[in-house]
């Protein structure tokens, strides 16, 4: 039976994340689960943010469930590159993994889309890019100042994350893949994008592939974003374009994450997108969606696809029944959750 | 009187320059323009993109007035990189300006926001960052090949465009400046950022700031596009958060930009967002009211704030009298809004 590593974190992540392992024990009982505590709490408690014994506890589980971390008086970057992102690196998750979809009964920022017209994935690299920590500063603080920022790219790199998004790709009913970049200003790094793409998808003839420039896809995600299927692009264009799919279907607060080591050598990582929102922390009334639809991508990863389409589809039923307007009780939506998908 | 060098284009490019010309001709009559070929045709014809001789020209004029370069045979980057990049860089045009305003009588995509609603401007640095060409590739088309962009960013270049920005913020009515940048993973060149932000901002008591990741302003552009005024940001967040910008407010269609050199040194740049559009070049339908509004750009650029205003404002007046769906003539739209502006 599986062995996941919980940790509820900061703010509502301990409210969204009980929903979440209600799910799981409704659709899959037995998955034995450790909590961690990690986060703002324990950073202001400790001064740790991840000490290397819990590293590699959590490298001994199958999976890992994550709230939100963070709160206004932790200085930024300290639990984003601590622990976010060293997990990432760590357990060499590459393939970022963001779903979109606009729920029917739900409503977008978008008049001229319909509830049920977007259903798209986002397979941002996880590993590379700028997000190498490659960079650096001199003179610093002088008028001479010169900071730097390296994007780091590597034909193994952009190919192993290029594969997974055909995988899916070839999964799903479309079988669309886009290429978000921007080739023709970024003329290195692009063109290892684009003849990796290019490579791969000789190798899948009933997959239908595009390029888009970076500028473009944020545009189009605006103004047509039914076009997509799944999307690969690299860390930092990754890390926009999701925040922009999550915004055109409903925002932050249903979208699910999941990074992703698909080898199975290391733990694969599952969150909401959203943070801890100490604005409404510990009053019951944060929506549990987005957790539940992150536990549903880790079902899916531990092979469980069976009971992670029945959470999916638990979810579609909650979100059409919901009257907008109406206040949410984050245990209530929860249990409903937990009897629909094992209904 | 103003010397302006025009380069018409290719597509749509010169239909939409002439209604400018128009509408510049009608405000301020004597300007003196020198038409340059340049883009796809003189490229396919001659194999010049940009031939030192005309760039020793170009820099002898006040401004220069661009429609649109390109088309789908030109190799990617060929005239990104020959012309417009090199343009801005050999020009210094380091404040990238792209105003965006949903325009009463003009419908955007957010059922939320009414016209009238948004009226921002997107601060672009042009010289640095990303685009500065730093990068390089070795083993390049085997499996160990590695590709790097390096994004390059000076207390010298972050600063005048901060400046800029805050210069701008103090003559607009809500003054309030918004800093985009990624602090938290681009530590350096974000550290440089905010800290040259800071400093500048110590000195305009009366101008509000805050600062937001990237990812976040790229989701707050779709939910609240109403929060911004003046937004400050590198050369890569700019190139997406504009397009976004755009789409929210009506599209590209309706976009103007200006590369500018606010030294004087050298002449800064006008030009629409949207590209050739060889799909309806030569149709006589093609909408000329972001070349119209890049016009503006540049008449205020040239210390014609009064001449820009009027050409805005005729922008205003032939939205507003718009008809959804009644397709419009190039020439008929250009003589309106050269009517209009002198009325
Ligand atoms: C918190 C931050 C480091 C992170 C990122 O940039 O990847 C976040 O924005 C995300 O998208 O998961
Ligand atoms: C054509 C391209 C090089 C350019 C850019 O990336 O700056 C364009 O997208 C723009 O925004 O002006």
């Amino acid at each position: 039976m599986a062995r996941i590593a919980v940790v509820a974190g900061d703010g509502i992540g301990p409210e969204v994340v009980a929903q979440a392992r209600k799910v799981i024990d409704a659709v899959l009982p037995g998955v034995a689960a450790t909590e961690y505590d990690l986060g703002a709490a324990r950073y202001h408690r400790t001064g740790e943010v991840l000490p290397e014994s819990v590293l590699t506890e959590l490298a001994g589980h199958d999976a890992i469930l994550l709230g939100a971390v963070g709160d206004p008086t932790v200085p930024p970057g300290v639990l984003e590159r601590g622990l976010l992102l060293k997990l990432r690196f760590a357990f060499d998750q590459y393939v970022n993994l963001r779903p979109s979809r606009l729920w029917p009964g739900t409503a977008g920022p978008l008049g001229s889309v319909k509830p049920g017209e977007v259903d798209l994935v986002v397979v941002r690299e996880g590993t590379e890019g700028l997000y190498a920590g490659a960079g650096g500063a001199l003179h610093r603080g002088t008028p001479a100042e010169i900071a730097t920022e390296e994007s780091l790219n590597t034909r193994h790199g952009v190919e192993r994350v290029v594969r997974d998004a055909f995988a899916r790709a070839g999964r799903r009913e479309r079988r669309k893949v886009t290429l978000v970049h921007k080739t023709n200003v970024l003329t290195h790094a692009g063109s290892l994008w684009a003849r990796t793409f290019e490579a791969v998808a000789a190798e899948h003839p009933d997959v239908t592939t595009e390029y888009q420039h970076v500028d473009a896809a944020a545009m189009f995600l605006v103004t047509q974003p039914q076009r997509y299927d799944v999307v690969v692009t690299d860390n930092l264009f990754g890390d926009i374009l999701t925040d922009i799919a999550a915004a055109v279907t409903g925002g932050i607060g249903l979208a699910a994450s999941g990074s992703i080591n698909p080898d199975g050598t290391y733990p694969s990582m599952f969150e909401p997108v959203h943070g801890s929102a100490p604005d409404i922390a510990g009053r019951g009334v944060a929506d549990p969606v987005a957790a539940v639809l992150s536990a549903a991508l880790l079902l899916d990863q531990l092979g469980h696809a069976d009971a992670a389409a029945r959470v999916t589809a638990a979810v579609g039923q909650e979100l059409a029944a919901r009257t907008p307007g109406v206040p949410l009780h984050t245990a209530e939506v929860g249990d409903r959750l937990a009897a629909y998908a094992v209904a």
